[in-house]
């Protein structure tokens, strides 16, 4: 089987590098060379580099993966007359890991599917570090039975790999999940700011969220206040985990997305509007948690 | 060990059964005296009741339980001339399993300290189901020693018993914890109605979040969505569990406190109005789950 | 001078007909026959109706004025092969009157200016009253002399014509004064609501505001509690004025706005979800002032 | 006539010296000493100081006026067996001018009654530079006979003296006023924020806004953005005007009062936060107008 893979950026380079491991042979293309090179270096013999997707898109491939930074590199790497569309063979499926709006992604399958091919929708989470230890968790939206067929290939650069619907429901099963992820964070990030400020200890507060109704992720796994948990972002001054400005972008796709569909999320918002706000006062490269100093009494 | 036990409501009365089941010998005051009448006729001979809380503090009891309303009837039935610290004994402990919010909660205990009565704040979540089945939490503030010396009487009625530090931190994290149920629960109705709205499944949706770091037990144990899961409030019409104006009541017991600890809540705080609008618009006697049909389409 | 003008809505119509009661004449084109027709009937020989945006655009007139529902529509109408920028001549000067986004307003004047075409932005203000009685006022983007020239084409349809700077900058002026608008009318609603709860005269509530730090629009000129006012929408049913789903829309396209100039806009962004809300309540029809019935006790 | 005079705080000492200056002679209290000595050694033969509220209240005067920081100290002033209720005659009127919460007024002018005293309550706006110059707006609740026949006193301290109804309804008034000024100031200053972000002159834009329906007392007369207007804090790097930390104190009042009514206060309430987060990032003494540097973009 030969796979094309376009966008080696922190997710995609990672993710290439287990698809090689697993014995895949790649046709690679990013516009960053370092990248390119680096992988060529890397598994010499096993790699060749694409000079555009275009090119690439011709080279009769089985599979193209695409893992880009927002909705419109993928609408120019898919779409005009130099996109991927453009110059496929009917038997290549697409497979984009990008996390964008339901809405690009519908669109873009349409065409897809419109001349033939098949595409599924397949944003990841689980950060660089699942990214490197290949295992990200796949939300998959688009035909079920194009899913099972192509199931194995998440498998090489993931652990859990999760059918969530027609196409297009892998993006919104990313944003709605992501979405609540900040409420939850900002939520834990007061309420232990709250308990602390009035006297309990950080540690002690934690462990009865985390075996009452409270409970969630951001607190029992994640939990913003330093401290409380070793190997955390908020233990080693909020350097690594997933960037403020990530959490950022995805609750920007939940706005976005939720303004297409009329419904009203009113914390979702305002978390939006209080990663921005954090990111506007110079902080928006730390990790997510870190949200929890725009608040708290030091 | 004579025990002494003072409010009856839908908290209060099954607790006190369960101390009656469990072998003690109870005094009981409520106002409203159809509550007494019930415990009188349940427990023939083993319950006996007081006309006053004055006239209850008098029978020199080991240990005096109350599980009042609000803060103001806390102070009522402890302060003045006719409140329990005026009549008591020295060797009479006290234990408030009233929500109420830290600051009274303090003042109260140190009132008793300053007159040689050990206090204990203790409040519970588990809502009317664990106050029958025994399967309470009780948050419990105050003397370490104190707290191991009573914790067997409180097993009698709750399952998890947890030391949160001195006294009024049992409030505290109380306050701290359903803050963020407040928020975690407000949150996973906007994500749930989100990705529904886009086109998913909601048991696929909630099955996706459950093991992704949106997962909170607001998804996982207590879904907002009708038919996500079974035997919680939302799959039955909001019936029975936790009312939403009681949410409403413990948002705005974190607001007061926060504001005391000049903590910002901003999170906590749309969440405490949500449950405000929600409950003007007359559905406050609705499971609290139910605040998904503020923004949910039909 | 001939004239053309695309988009014969509520607003647009009263506009085009008070360009015909000025004694211009009009080359018209909307997609609903029934506007076209309207207007044929009543200025015999002063209209003519234009089968298509390229044939209009293919008259050679003088200027094109455009006045449509959504950004979608600009595009579709100038842009591509049928679009007015394909075939309008070098000396036909365009004229968007829709509200829009800033930056497909830039995006669009900027293509115009690359073929050597003079555009303004000139969303405007003032509602279908103001656009039948020829009271509007315009927010005028585009370069200074451009304005001066064609200042007197505006004033046949409205009263206050504002230069607001470079292109574009007529919506940002409209998104800014509307997302204030938006703020200030759920503001007004919320400290009158308060007010009269706690024992205020709404009048006297209102008279106090108005002379006092709090005054604004919403409060003296257009106040949403019922009865203070006399022919505002909050003293007739909230009934004509500006609805409440056209402020959800420009409270939209300022979000949109903030999000592109990751400028954080917290009570902007809140209002919107509430319009959001109040819509989803089936309330969108209303006036905007409306948005006091959310919360307001009856 | 003669009168007590007990809080000589930033405000209350003007208030007092422009009664000095009307020709009335004062017994002052305060508990700084300094504040007391200086109005002593300014106005020789006309002023005396009483070593207690409760030897003032037995001085057998006319009219007391109160101005203090906070209902708790209302409390203290007025109740107990130390206070003032409990040693006037029955011939003295009450008047506090504490900026304080509706309920603590409310009840302290009902305990008055109960003795036969009349009692007004009378916030204020204005500030500082008003209680010097003497131009105060006044917002009276009481009786309305007693407020006519002691508007002249408010004259001399004050321009507005505005009857706001029956007990209480100063308070409400102030309350009400204050917390839509705190949220047109942030919502001005997001809009002005905005418009500049997004390549607006903030002279250009102010002057639209304040033509359009978007204008305000914050932005015609008090706008936030540096340079927009001469001799206001935004001008002078915020210093001088009305605290963060005291709208922070009327916005904790409202939500308090809003609390107490079941009302809704969404705007109000994320404006409290606000104000909460800019004064824990330690900028609670600037001029609230402030606001605007949460999240201006430099």
């Amino acid at each position: 089987m030969k796979i094309g893979f376009i966008g080696l950026g922190n997710m995609g380079s990672p993710m290439a590098s287990n698809l090689l491991k697993a014995g895949h042979e790649l046709v690679i293309f990013d516009l960053v060379q370092a990248s390119v090179h680096k992988l060529l270096q890397q598994y010499p013999g096993k790699v060749s580099a694409a000079p555009s997707p275009k090119l690439l898109a011709q080279g009769g491939l089985d599979l193209i993966i695409t893992m880009l930074p927002a909705a419109q590199h993928v609408k120019s790497v898919y779409l005009g007359g130099e996109g991927l569309l453009a110059s496929i063979t009917p038997k290549t499926v697409l497979i984009d890991s990008s996390t964008i709006d339901p809405q690009t992604a519908r669109e873009v399958a349409s065409l897809a599917a419109a001349q033939g091919n098949v595409m599924l929708d397949a944003p990841v989470s689980g950060g660089t570090g699942g990214a490197e230890a290949g295992t990200l968790t796949f939300m998959v939206g688009g035909a079920e039975s194009d899913f099972h067929q192509w199931k194995d290939v998440f498998t090489k650069m993931g652990k859990n790999i999760v059918y969530c619907g027609a196409s297009g429901n892998g993006q919104v099963a990313k944003v709605a999940n992501n979405m609540l992820l900040g409420i939850s964070m900002i939520g834990t990030a007061e309420a232990m700011s709250l308990g602390v400020s009035l006297g309990m200890d950080p540690k002690i507060l934690a462990g009865i969220i985390n075996t009452s109704s409270g409970r969630c992720w951001s607190s029992d796994t994640y939990n913003p206040y330093p401290g409380v948990l070793e190997n955390v972002p908020s233990s080693r001054g909020y350097t690594g985990g997933f960037g403020a400005d990530l959490m950022l972008k995805d609750l920007g796709l939940a706005a976005e997305a939720a303004k297409s569909a009329k419904q009203p999320i009113p914390l979702g918002s305002l978390a939006q509007q209080m990663y921005q706000t954090f990111s506007l006062q110079g902080h928006g490269g730390l990790d997510f948690s870190a949200i929890i100093n725009l608040f708290r009494k030091k």
